[in-house]
């Protein structure tokens, strides 16, 4: 019943949501007496997504969430058991049915906020078992929500502040999840609406959305609704039968573009009227199931237009196919030139819904100065994030009793930066971030207008700079997303562009600069 | 409760996991008073994924589960009523509150049968209104699943049929049931485990793994284990302290190999002897924390020796970083040279498990004649399917009143298929899929030796062929995962291969083909 009513509790990831080796680890730590050490974990990326310079730090609330249910139950610990070997110590079982999260503590970036290469989105700390088993949970709940937030917020630095931005890529997701959690985000990262239902009940994004060509394909013409009446908008007077107000609008629309009556398809007509009878205070037209010019646009004008009649506005036409920017110029004049001819001014800014496998290149064509578009749908290339369909996100432990830990691989890519640290954003005097800057947890935090000494990675003399701190509460979804624009607006435009940007650094202070130089040479610290 | 009894329930798909334009439609289809007209609609894809000639059918097992369960709740009643117009009729809702999917027949492709262009995977027919909020869901469901088992039987295909592939993206997934589909999917797509324990514990996937880097540098060397001591593999006998043991075998090792015994790592070393003595019967080392020839490989040696004299022997070695072939060449090398010098001949034959960014152009190098690399995990490539990260799965509308329908759009990429159909899968002599058919469903089911006309899409003259049926209940995860690999089996190589394949042909009936020609004709059919 928990679950019935708190539908986002379904939505939750589970504890066995993860790798088998952080079982197995959590053996090995308990087989070694340290199940209850304490531990740092930081979570963080190496490289910005998309070829960008910035990505927005998401999915905390998730993570939140996890964390506050996490709880193995006798069903979770018996396929443990099944897993693990047949004369493993009972006591181990024991100690994973007691574990949560409450000596748990995460420090995190806000919902919303830049994140850069190796600034911990999450510092997590706590017994090292159950820090360890967070693993995979964490950067599943995070990798992805992050992505894709940073996805949109690209797609809403091309579009401009203008464009109308609707999310409609739940079909294309990684399952329901997948697009439950690309909706929530997507909106966080700067969208306006989704068409996904369940995003609005359960995460409060606003929701949208018309007709698809089923519907239209589905009226041949012939069927008669049980009421074709539709009273006058003002609900004054007598109503009418919409179908045969739209049956005399179509001569008239039809000889001022030139058509014959006979030409505009009647099952579209009928489809638009119906259609019109469930939103006549919201009618949309999809206008290319079979001919734009010589059926759509004709038919959506005859029911708009009759529609008008009775004191009620269009609201839209929506476009799936073809030279989207270019029919939608030519829409807007049959627009004027009908808004003219027929007396009905409104019908000039009817909008002009667009969709079809729009990426970033054709985003940028619809957001061109004077585009006639006001609505830009976008399924597979916000969702998928095909140009980089994964974060790359890591989880990485730092300190464990007390002491850093530092993974010294040959590959230096992979090298970590050990112990507990703050990070800090110093921004520049005219308010634009300069570049981030990691130390150690114990460190004085640093002042603003003084001047720091600071490492870039692999610098060999340091530089120096002047600090303000960034530190905020768990703000709501509306918040982050406000708070990602604002973070957005006030990175400077060569850190912003979208291609070949200046890399936004990430420096190390004095202290941590010398802890990897004595980790580095097998130094104890 | 329903829920928690039923773990699977919470992972499916709910109806408001759906696009608002599937609701705004349905109130259309109610207020023209079509809600209950029969319909049918076909759940296919337009192109196969990455470039192949082939695409393997899932996700339909979540498709039964989702509609079982199908049925909208007060809540979500309510929350569709606050995005619909204020003054919709109160009887619309009631109708909603009503709807399950009892009346709706779904026939769909076995699960892990070959999937063709344009061949429904689903075939949903029911009342109008009730199969139309459908299509987002199922497309959820199907779309994603389908892609990744195909996605899985490409890697499946260049790596053959010996090498052990072990699925591990969960933490790169979009979200927790992204992950959970991923790894369901991979399975039935030919992978031999997952990483992800819920995969195991909900859908019956092997499950696999071991440890992982931060495991290792948690530990110093300094830390004492509460009991270092262990017994026997033949439980005869007193135990023995490991790390003792190992610190004498590691004086060899390092004599052996010409390295000096303070080299490699000591807390590396107390890592794998923590391991150990939680898996004696299962250790495996992960071997380039600090470094694979001065410190990993050593250490391993030296705690597998002393397990070895106990009677254990050690399973695998991982790398996760570096040349992964040429390392696993070197590394079987040492296997050899240590198993000849101290006489230990099971250790020439640990398992070299490799992981670390691995897509088709490195699976193949590692999968090459001579590879000494016995099991491959994959991440990324797999779950997020970065060649393509979506199927294009539609949903079409075929038939309505028993009235065939059909998208006629200038598109004609985007045009669809009217009538309810049938599919036939013709074998060739060899029993190999020669290509598929579509014809009317009131056509006579071809027979086999009879020779048939048949349609290629867009030709101007038919061909002969003879066919064969293709018919099978739903089986299980495992018995889809079996047919998976026939199926392949089966394709005949020109279509099997993965870049630049000859393209599987789908044809049409001469009747499904004279009903495409009198619609486009805009005759009634």
């Amino acid at each position: 019943m928990a679950a019935e009513q708190d539908p986002e509790a379904r939505a939750a990831a589970r504890p066995l949501l993860t790798d088998l080796y952080q079982a197995t680890m959590a053996l090995g730590y308990w087989r070694a007496g340290r199940a209850r050490d304490a531990a740092e974990f930081e979570l963080f990326f190496r490289r910005c997504p998309f070829g960008g310079a910035f990505a927005l730090a998401a999915g905390l609330r998730d993570c939140v969430r996890f964390l506050r249910a996490f709880r193995l139950r006798d069903a979770d610990v018996q396929f443990l058991a099944s897993v693990l070997p047949p004369d493993t110590d009972p006591a181990f079982f024991e100690h994973l049915r007691a574990l949560d999260c409450s000596e748990v503590t995460v420090r995190a970036l806000p919902e919303g906020s830049l994140a850069f290469p190796g600034v911990p989105l999450l510092q997590v700390s706590g017994p090292l078992l159950v820090v360890q088993l967070l693993e995979t949970p964490l950067l599943c709940l995070v990798s992805y929500a992050s992505l894709v937030a940073t996805n949109a917020a690209r797609l809403r630095l091309i579009a401009g502040p203008e464009k109308r931005l609707l999310e409609m890529g739940l079909r294309r997701a990684q399952g329901p999840d997948g697009g439950l959690t690309a909706s929530t985000y997507s909106y966080l990262g700067g969208f306006d609406s989704s068409s996904n239902v369940l995003a609005g009940q359960l995460r409060g994004v606003p929701v949208a959305g018309t007709l698809a060509h089923s519907f239209v394909t589905s009226f041949s013409g012939s069927e008669v609704p049980p009421d074709p009446m539709l009273a006058p908008a003002a609900g004054e007077g007598p109503g009418v039968d919409l179908a045969a107000k739209a049956q005399v609008w179509l001569e008239q629309v039809c000889a001022h573009l030139g058509l014959g009556v006979q030409e505009p398809h009647p099952g579209e007509r009928a489809a638009f009227v119906a259609y019109a009878l469930a939103f006549p205070r919201a009618f949309q037209g999809l206008l290319d199931t079979y001919s734009v010019w010589r059926s759509g646009l004709p038919n959506f004008l005859a029911v708009a237009l009759a529609l008008g009649e009775l004191g009620y506005r269009a609201v839209g036409v929506r476009l799936d196919s073809g030279d989207l920017l270019q029919q939608a110029q030519e829409i807007r004049k049959v627009f004027r030139a009908a808004a003219a001819q027929f007396q009905v001014p409104w019908l000039e800014s009817v909008l002009i819904v667009v969709s079809n496998n729009i990426d970033e290149e054709a985003l940028a064509r619809l957001a061109q100065e004077g585009s006639e578009v006001n609505v830009i749908g976008i399924g597979t290339s916000v969702v998928t994030c095909p140009q980089q369909p994964s974060l790359g996100g890591v989880y990485k432990l730092v300190a464990v009793g007390g002491q850093p830990r530092m993974k010294l691989t040959e590959d230096p890519e992979k090298q970590t930066l050990p112990g507990s640290k703050a990070a800090f954003r110093l921004l520049g005097s005219d308010g634009s971030p300069l570049m981030d800057m990691l130390q150690l947890a114990e460190e004085p935090v640093p002042q603003a207008g003084q001047e720091l000494r600071v490492w870039p990675p692999g610098a060999q003399e340091p530089c120096t700079v002047r600090p303000a701190q960034l530190c905020e509460p768990l703000p709501s979804l509306a918040e982050s997303r406000a708070l990602a624009q604002l973070s957005l607006s006030r990175l400077s435009p060569e850190h912003r562009r979208l291609r070949s940007p200046a890399q936004y650094q990430v420096v190390l202070s004095e202290r941590l600069q010398a802890l990897v130089n004595s980790l580095c040479a097998g130094q104890s610290p």
